[in-house]
């Protein structure tokens, strides 16, 4: 990844208290902590946004760690994908987004798009003063832990495997593993047509791990948010030998984290023990910015509850 | 197609000679001849616009039926696919692809997109003073001549199937025609990685086509123009008995058709015989909205000559 950094004479019209210190690529994954914060209510809820469905997985495990938070998700619908977009729209694009999602009063944000993270997780996190995490950086700190013998492949759209910013990030934690990536651009079609056990998506699976299978590769980071729908089968295929990285599951353990640090976890998930009563699920909400319907047909088939709510926004206003 | 038409207060406001009759759907589909043309030059190039590379399946049926004739093509490869996207944001969206198109100075437009043509065709035409075609109307006169048994199916992506376009044509030229519409959303992407003879593809193509197989179809509109480069496995399947109809090669012939009425052949094109030295070839424009380089390497597989001179343009400033 390139990393977009302020030229001297830029820093040098900041406000003392704003100057962003010159970081490694590594640290830059965890920039919420640069800056003060100015909203902090633990009751307010976390915001989420993909360029459509795959952040979903995203957000169905924080549901699942993080049962009292309630999530705003974005999707934004009417300009995906973002994978074959330039860094620039990606950008502009993400900080309307986060505009839109400060409006509705979140309290964090989670970027559940690798193209995003990869692209404007940097940005958005110097221009914001509440905590964002993206969903590259916990997904490459659990491949480098997990890996016994250096070799660890990474899957994903055309977008994040040209990028190389997993392959990025990790050597960024440990220059002396080899990192290789696999484009698999059929696996989102193949899940948003619903095959997720089928010998068509089988097939193609094959044929696309094989060449990691021939790197003998032990971790395999399943790097779209698309990708978890598909785990059994890429387990299979890879074998029980190959720990899979799922980077939906460390990013919601990353925000718990981050949310615990700053005081600001929803305090009903603070201090409950099993046996107390669960309370009524909290209310989350869904937005698109365009036709709401297909949305909420996907979102309904992996999410635990109905999502009955998902209206459609001017994404472009913001 | 839901027709946008001009309330009675709306027309009482326009010139005379800028009001446009009532007409029924199926001749809205010719609306190039509603107004007086100001740009009448025949050596002038062609604009042909699609969301992504799907429609160089029709620049390419251009290039052969009108060898002379130079193409300006606009791909939308930022803000694809558009299936997924509301007719406003697609009316906006083609009415700045127009204003380069014109800027280019083109002396006709072909919307090479089925959506575009579904959603924007209607408005287009009657802001231009240029001939402006789709690529639906073409198609669906075709198959209304052809079909015996007076069942058509047609396949296309999910966003021109619900939208039932072709049904509706048809329906406007031939009541009693029954139209058997099925979604093939795997099709784009199996076409764009690459896999035109392939088994994964046959067996694909085998799913989504055994339903229209079961309505006794005898005349199938190829819907999407991705899908002219699966011709031959969609004929394998269907059958030697059923017609398949191509809109791209339909669309050219109606641009010969409309250019030699209009007199806006290009003078190369008109008189030749197969004994004349042919001529160096036309010298066609490339533009897209984003990421040139992959653009160019599916137009370089499925254009006869090399497309080295891909430019990325910002379309939104149009």
């Amino acid at each position: 990844m390139e990393i977009i950094k302020k030229t001297q004479t830029e820093r040098e019209e900041l406000p003392e208290q704003e100057r962003v210190p010159e970081q490694d690529p590594v640290k830059l994954y965890v920039p919420h902590r640069k800056q003060p914060r100015t909203v902090r209510d633990p009751k307010a809820p976390v915001g989420v946004f993909d360029s459509g469905v795959g952040g979903l997985t995203v957000a169905r495990e924080i549901m699942r760690l993080l049962p009292e938070e309630r999530i705003v998700y974005f999707g934004d619908t009417a300009r995906l994908p973002y994978g074959a977009k330039s860094r620039e729209t990606v950008i502009r694009y993400s900080r309307q987004i986060v505009r839109f999602l400060r409006h509705r009063g979140v309290k964090a944000i989670v970027i559940a798009c690798n193209t995003a993270s990869s692209f404007a997780l940097e940005t958005i996190a110097r221009e914001s003063d509440i905590p964002v995490i993206g969903v590259i950086y916990a997904g490459a700190v659990t491949a480098v832990k997990a890996t016994q013998n250096g070799r660890v492949g990474v899957i994903g759209t055309r977008g994040t495997v040209n990028s190389d910013i997993y392959g990025k990030v990790i050597h960024g934690l440990n220059p002396d593993i080899r990192v290789f990536g696999k484009a698999c651009p059929l696996l989102v079609p193949l899940v948003e047509e619903g095959l997720l056990h089928d010998s068509v998506t089988d097939e193609i699976l094959s044929r696309y791990l094989q060449e990691l299978k021939g790197k003998y590769v032990d971790t395999l980071v399943l790097g779209c948010t698309h990708y978890p729908l598909l785990r059994s089968t890429v387990a299979r295929i890879m074998g029980s030998e190959v720990t899979l990285v799922n980077p939906a599951y460390e990013t919601a353990l990353e925000l718990k984290q981050i949310l615990s640090m700053e005081g600001l976890l929803n305090p009903g998930t603070v201090g409950r023990t099993e046996t107390d009563v669960a309370p009524a699920a909290p209310h989350h909400e869904f937005y698109v910015s365009d036709l709401a319907d297909n949305f909420r047909d996907f979102a309904s088939s992996i999410l635990p509850g109905q999502v009955d709510s998902t209206q459609k926004i001017e994404i472009e206003e913001y």
